[in-house]
């Protein structure tokens, strides 16, 4: 993978190219010419494995990207299921709102890691920015 | 030529990049697969010019990078031409050295846009990080 990257060039896309081009493909299944994105399953890894799964090139990261679908904790309900085996992942703040010039496409939360069980739990540094596709009620998150 | 670089990826070479790839490649005449760095005739275009002519993409920009040939002002000499028309470029501060690991592959010059002729002449914002290959004591500069 990271021998398609010419030398150079760093990923450090916006979130309107998040979300308009990578997020909006992904969710689509539609081909991306040079994928650095890695397809996971987010409740099958802990955050410290997510490093090695997503590096790109050679570089030291601070920030990795994936694609995840969401899991739904009961088939019927709409609450999400976002523990892993050794903590879960919880919302804190505002969802930002993302824009193409001035059209809504999508949105972005942020979660924290916190080791344990819910509602207890230790707070951990990691950290999630999911992005949803605004035109999708349960769009896929894709966070770095 | 923006076209060629996927969303989300920006050029910000380190300077073992620059050297060790591009410049490499340059003064080789070798083909380089994504080639955003412009050949251009420094002395022969001014500095507030440069920016139209080196644009990779469409974001903002605060640094261009191209490739230039040295002009000798004296066929026999080795006193450098760096005058364009409406001012000249003067070398400041140390050079710096350009390592891969631990072996030195280059260096790099900093040079600063004067507006009139030497010796007078009114400093300008404009800098140049001009790059030598190590080996080739006539080495073709390469500037961002």
């Amino acid at each position: 993978m990271e021998s398609l990257v010419p030398p150079g060039f760093r990923f450090h896309p916006t979130d309107e190219e998040l979300v308009g081009y990578y997020l909006k493909k992904k969710v689509a299944s539609q081909k991306i010419d040079l994928d650095v994105i890695r397809d996971i399953d987010l409740y099958r890894i802990e955050p410290w494995d997510l490093q090695e799964r997503c590096r790109i090139g050679y570089e030291e990261q601070k920030e990795w990207y994936f694609f995840s679908h969401k899991d739904k904790k009961y088939p019927t309900g709409t609450r999400t299921n976002r523990a892993t085996m050794a903590g879960f992942w919880k919302a804190t703040g505002r969802d930002k709102a993302v824009y193409d010039k001035i059209k809504l496409i999508g949105m972005r939360k942020t979660l924290v890691f916190y080791k344990g069980r819910a509602p207890n739990g230790q707070k951990s540094d990691w950290i999630i920015h999911e992005y949803r596709l605004e035109s999708d009620e349960n769009g896929a998150p894709q966070a770095s």
